[in-house]
């Protein structure tokens, strides 16, 4: 079961962190996947008009949040403990999208995948593997 | 022999990265060394007033970009082809810190260690290892 | 298509690899995926019973190398660049599957996606990102 | 304080892994600190003469677990989370160390750094961030 839809989890986000800007829009909440969805300007290019290696580890750290929040509901405080991504191919394009998908929760940690890739193209720009450190139930 | 200084890099970096505003400011370029320092504002926070993940891998990124060039010089098409970040202690203050290190430059890729930590602290709140794609030269 | 066989792919780690035993057994090759096999014995296990690390992460370090060889056929000193691996699970049981998938493969540089099981088990006891590092042709 | 020697780190690894034989030995415990060593023979060889990339995770690995009980003692259910290699340069000779250094330990998870050379060589041949689960204390 979903404990949020997208439009809760950009209302959340917006709360939880205020300076953010509205940038990275949630798109998809469902058990275990969540996508997340930038529109790229010039604040998020790198030389060779590319979305920067920044702005694509935002997008797949949110997603695996988000991804994570699809189980457990609003937990604010799972902390992201690991990242590690691979820039695959050139990301040159308008939208961006990232898709999360829980590959483990347990009782500390959760570990997510996530592909970010151009809207609309077929193959990841980059591809990340995200350990979240899940908050203490006592 | 560094090719450039840290007036310098900034230069480069405001005109490379035109959207970028001017946060993430390079303090120290020495042979196979880089500082880059960020004053925190509220867009850098996450819940627990802690400086975001997302914020502390852009510095990482960004210091080893850097570390490159005290040895390369120049070289705006160098790409970040893998990075891993791990998140050892909450990340509170005012400015931070990110420092890499050279840890192997070859033909194709190099490899920087990078620390990041609050201004003053000893101990970091986050590493990372980041492995960065140089330009072929033909 | 693919370059060899899986007896093939065999023949040509028995040879590369002279002091390797057989252990690891190649049972799949298909363009882009290889699947290597290893029936565990007690050089394998560490407390607990698990099948330990070191064997789930030299499995997928030859599961990535073999999915390379489907393109490129014979290609010795292709060579681990970065090795990521997140173990999910136990991994309890007598033969463990490693399943290599080609994520994508450059002039330089290949990126494999690798699932690691116990044969029969649906979820995967350890997940793996491994980039090589290709020959030059020149 | 250490909570054991060398001496004691070995009669532990062989007690605790049966099948391993007696080829990765711990030289050297001290606080936070942990260097284990590989005489390398036809086993560990890859093609090229190289010291293989399995058998350079096998020691990290073993380090980061030995670097842990300097602190802990006596753990064997510690276990690996994350381990994460960059192959920094061939690695080609009779003896290898592997040196662990704890990074970081909290109450769930430990980071280790790892460096692993030829025993006598200044620069090292591969770099690992290890992450290892320590037991629950209930």
């Amino acid at each position: 079961m979903t404990k949020f839809t997208a439009d809760e989890a950009n209302a959340f986000l917006n709360g939880a962190f205020p300076g953010r800007g509205d940038e990275n829009q949630v798109v998809l909440m469902e058990p275990g996947r969540a996508i997340v969805r930038l529109e790229a300007d010039a604040r998020h290019l790198r030389p060779g008009g590319y979305i920067s290696g920044p702005t694509q580890m935002s997008l797949a750290d949110t997603a695996a949040y988000m991804a994570i929040m699809t189980v457990t509901g609003l937990e604010p405080m799972t902390v992201t403990s690991n990242l590690n991504i691979n820039f695959l191919r050139p990301c040159i394009g308008k939208a961006v999208l990232a898709e999360g998908r829980l590959m483990k929760i347990g009782q500390a940690l959760a570990v997510i995948e996530v592909d970010v890739r151009i809207e609309g193209a077929e193959k990841p720009a980059s591809h990340a593997i995200v350990t979240y450190a899940l908050p203490r139930k006592d």
